[in-house]
């Protein structure tokens, strides 16, 4: 036994690392996206007046399973990778359960998470195409950090419309975007004409992601050699989010760890997305029959009380229309820490792997979710990020089920990344002021009612 | 060469981790500290009022070469070790030098830095003697994280004297060490004589260090079942972090790479120490002829422009008198932001292995520093803390060096940290408002002039 005791941390070894993305679109197809004037499937020329080109080829690429890493990209996912897997052995311990946990940990980096998987291939087919800036949003922060790790590496100029409420609750984060040379509006700004707009309104605001998402996209298209790029939702970038799940799968073959299932806590889907694909097609086929949870706020619970049905990707209804899990595109989620995890809708792939019986989703409450996040930081040495500990939450639920049934499954979690920047929360929970919240019927319908009246909906 | 590429990260297998400590103690005698009463050398029951009984038994030992580090303290750092050690190609490209950099990383841990090496160590000694509770002082925050997370881990309670100004200041720093149940005062207060002593004569003081370590003391003193820990400048804080120095050997033969130069920070010794103290014999003898170098802020230069003498650890004039390079008791450091290097004193033993001329010291400012830091962060993906930049700073001169002569140098530092606690100080560079302080020969004086008056000083 002791020569055969699994590692507390397991690592590929360089040479054993992913040299190609898991492309799902070409394995399984989901409704296409739409283009909302036509109402017919976007194509290239739609997507390509917003997004970068090679961009634009992934996320309608149904062809090809395995898309190569550039040498470049995997030159950079060397600094940063590969992730650890852990077995969370001292967890194990304090839960007394006969489970075996494991997570694997995205949030060794200074963006914190898994983000910068991405951002690290959005910047780099910017500059490929000869760009010289971009813009994008960010809310909770996350995805601005790992954006302008990015573009300070291949030296793009980056803009980052950060939710005005969060640029003023996390002055850390923008300053860390400011180090790494992004600059930072704080959104709704006086730079575009649609914040211009929305300030006259509503002077007072504290800003919303989709009006930030208008923004970005505004400043792009008026700007020369410049894009706008986005962190989740969108399949490219589950598609280099998919080096989370490639090296799992790996590493778990490596040592001989046959899963029962497989956690993530899910928002617009980028991380949930990554670490399953590679999972998929064994799962489908029956060759493995592990089950795969996805985790979401019961505050913001797009899969498990969502509609399946065509909606735009923002408020201010200027995306491609997409087959999602959504809450309506006017739903308003309350202001929960898991700044993540607060979007209307869902990845089209995630959604329909969730409509097809592939995949299923949980959704937690807010202190049970801090209640097991600060388990694990005493145990595991990690203090987690709110939306990660959705994970954690349930993978604790479950191990405390084998404690009952006396079985010992194999249970992993993505760890997707670190609380630094979350502070406020973990205060607030330390000091007994956190409270939940889950929506009513009366109040999800609201949502309802704003999603588009199309003939694809009916 | 494709095939014998260096990896960009190196880890040792979890089989391989060191199982020793490395008692520098037993192959280099330093002058011992004295009872600062009897001016005889202090004894374990001199120490054992306030220290734990096995740490004062390794703080005397000078027999032991190696130290078996317990299982379970291994069982804990499986979970944060080993650290990796990464060929810095990014860097390399970026200063277009010759020369190979190395890196070996201890900020990957919710500490954020080394510290949590030794404070494990410290707690599980603590638990192993009955002891219930654990008392210590925190300036910047590092330590008191570290000590905070141990302390959760192995059941104790803690409480955190934290300097009143890093305590407003870094009121994050505070929620992480509440949030592992370490209970926070500000320094100095109304909780101990001395804190209420230097309140009534100054009531508007933002604390000192020196206080703080004094309140620590009284009240571990008159604490049941209590006693005193601290992080750094002790020979056993040493001995713990040499965990660092030997994994790095482990590795560098491992990839059979010959060093010729290990640099890294130095404040009051304890990574400084770790890192060098399993390369110390080897230079002794001559069998390796590599440069050891630390380098400490130009504000607080204790090793280039300090004085060799007997001198108290703090400024309450408590502890025992250590022998050592020192800008006097009375020193006060300016605001520099490296809160880990504001000390006055040095570690006996790296001040006798620079007395001695076995290792090199050098001072850096601070915006030279915080420049080097930001390529560092923009080229390797890492913020690092302020005080890991010093390495940095050094490293990239070194580096600078050898593309002017051509040479392929290998060089190694020692990253201790990440800096997501230390933005206000990134904020200050970026806005071009952060200044450098080389203290004047009078400043020094006035320092000099608070040491003691003794006969081993003349």
């Amino acid at each position: 036994m002791a020569d055969k005791r699994i590692p507390t941390k397991m690592y590929l070894e360089e040479s054993e690392l992913p040299r190609y993305w898991y492309n799902l679109n070409a394995v399984l197809k989901h409704d296409p996206a739409l283009n909302p004037k036509t109402l017919k499937p976007v194509t290239a020329e739609d997507l390509s007046e917003v997004f970068c080109e090679e961009l634009v080829k992934q996320e309608l690429n149904d062809k090809d399973e395995y898309i190569p890493i550039p040498e470049e990209i995997q030159e950079f996912y060397r600094m940063i990778r590969p992730s650890p897997l852990t077995r969370a052995y001292c967890l194990e311990k304090v839960l007394d359960t006969p489970a075996e946990i494991y997570y694997k940990f995205e949030g060794n980096n200074t963006s914190g998470s898994h983000k910068l998987n991405s951002a690290v291939a959005q910047a780099y087919y910017a500059k490929q195409q000869g760009l010289t800036s971009l813009t994008t949003e960010t809310g909770a922060g996350q995805w601005g950090t790992a954006l302008s790790m990015a573009c300070a590496y291949y030296g793009l100029d980056l803009t980052v419309f950060m939710v005005k409420c969060s640029a003023e609750q996390k002055p850390f984060r923008r300053a860390v975007i400011e180090t790494y040379g992004g600059k930072v509006i704080p959104s709704p700004s006086e730079t575009t004409k649609v914040g211009r707009e929305i300030l006259k309104a509503f002077p007072n605001t504290g800003g919303s992601l989709g009006c930030a998402v208008s923004e970005a996209t505004e400043k792009a298209l008026e700007t020369p050699n410049c894009k706008y790029v986005l962190g989740s939702v969108l399949d490219h970038v589950i598609l280099h989010q998919t080096i989370i799940g490639l090296e799992l799968k790996a590493v778990l073959e490596k040592y001989n760890i046959e899963p029962d299932m497989l956690i993530s806590c899910i928002g617009g889907g980028s991380n949930f997305g990554g670490f399953v694909a590679p999972f998929i097609k064994d799962k489908i086929s029956g060759t493995k029959n592990y089950r795969i949870i996805g985790v979401e706020p019961a505050s913001c619970p797009s899969l498990t009380r969502g509609k399946y049905a065509y909606d735009f990707g923002d408020t201010g209804k200027m995306t491609p229309l997409l087959k999602m899990y959504t809450l309506g595109n006017g739903f308003m989620p309350t202001a929960n820490h898991s700044g993540g995890l607060r979007y209307h809708g869902m990845n089209p792939f995630v959604s329909k792997l969730y409509h097809d019986g592939i995949i299923e989703a949980t959704s937690v409450e807010q202190t049970k979710v801090f209640e097991a996040a600060v388990t694990f930081a005493k145990s595991e040495g990690i203090l987690p990020a709110p939306e990660s500990s959705h994970s954690i939450r349930v993978a604790i639920d479950e191990a405390l089920k084998c404690k009952e049934t006396g079985e010992k499954k194999k249970i992993v979690f993505c760890l997707t990344g670190t609380g630094y920047f979350d502070l406020k929360a973990y205060t607030a929970y330390n000091n007994k002021t956190m409270t939940d919240y889950i929506p009513t019927d009366e109040e999800l319908q609201k949502g309802f009612d704003s999603l588009p009246n199309i003939e694809h909906n009916k």
